[in-house]
């Protein structure tokens, strides 16, 4: 694993997003970093040096072994990104709650998510269990650590309450998970060697209204 | 509006949520400095630093006027925060895409969300408008400019399949929406003034993913 900060790496993710689409649409050949810099917004410069830092992470001399001035070879640069990044181990997940958001996960397969292997869902409605139409086999509550250590589930979608979060993820934890990703709008106290990624759509909004803020002042101005 | 670097805002958002969730619960009084760096894995020091911009933000000497060493003051920071970050005006937001992700979101009303206003739901498919059971009023899509205008609705949360996103993005920008909250896995190109913030939920498990490879590898040694 090389050192590459968590801003590269995720613009570096982005980065593979659009590479990885060009090559599903049959586009061929190069894409311009002109088209890269169009789809993203970044600047050709931050761009070079994300993807420089890909030559040097994996031993080559620099960025000018994976792209150019004039562009970039998607299909080169993937299996680096993927490579650099450490993608390439196939890691089970499961969604911890069936309601509406984690039912709506269970249905959601964009190309990319074939790198993660849906293993299981779980419940603490049995009904629900039972019901829910499904491709992915899912469990009641109490059988959750039994199914993680298992199936050696790794990562796990919470899309619980808030109230029932920090309980829930507790027994994930317990059960194995290293990864959670939290949709429950509470900060979860874990073990540090537990990571842990929050989706708040207070928090996402309250950004962005942050930022709409100063827009509305800067137009103001103008 | 203050200049607050965006880790420190993002930072404060959370604290905001702790001292609002401290409120709710009746604990009263003085939250420590302790118990702040146990909820959020935060250094004491980062803490203060960050509440300390309060103070300078909103045009008092320094941090000690809003936190001192033995803890903060729940009550009087929020206001502060909700000041300095300009969350104080009560922005209107839509829904557009009301498959199991949007109307999930629908029913989602966490206390903190009463500073925004829900205040309509689309979907291309009308017999889902007419069929979900919603306290808020639902439109078919063809609707959006016009409601979106009558309503002044800011903002979006696009919970739409990824090929359809681009093109009702542009809509909701067109019909007066300013920031966006996009759920589809597809990176938006829009004018530079309007805010895009994405959940990419591929993205976020591979970031998870890529953190946890540093762990096992970390562990190996250990």
């Amino acid at each position: 694993m090389v050192d590459i900060s968590r801003p590269a790496r995720e613009r570096l993710l982005q980065l593979m997003r659009i590479f990885e689409k060009h090559i599903r649409a049959g586009s061929g050949g190069m894409i311009t970093s002109a088209q890269v810099e169009h789809l993203t917004g970044w600047s050709r410069d931050t761009i070079r040096k994300d993807i420089s830092f890909l030559g040097k992470a994996l031993g080559g001399n620099d960025g000018a072994t994976v792209g150019g001035n004039a562009g970039y070879e998607p299909e080169m640069l993937v299996p680096l990104i993927r490579k650099a990044l450490d993608l390439n181990r196939r890691r089970k997940f499961c969604i911890v709650g069936l309601g509406r958001l984690g039912s709506a996960y269970l249905g959601f397969t964009p190309p990319e998510l074939a790198e993660f292997e849906l293993a299981a869902g779980f419940d603490i409605n049995v009904n629900r269990v039972e019901i829910l139409a499904s491709s992915v086999p899912l469990y009641p509550a109490y059988k959750m650590a039994e199914v993680i250590g298992r199936f050696e589930i790794e990562i796990a979608l919470l899309c619980i309450p808030a109230g029932a979060a920090q309980n829930i993820a507790e027994k994930c934890v317990a059960a194995g998970v290293r990864g959670i990703l939290n949709f429950a709008p509470v900060v979860l106290r874990l073990p540090q060697e537990v990571m842990v990624r929050n989706v708040f759509v207070v928090d996402e909004l309250r950004n962005l209204s942050v930022n709409m803020g100063n827009l509305s002042q800067g137009l103001a101005k103008g």
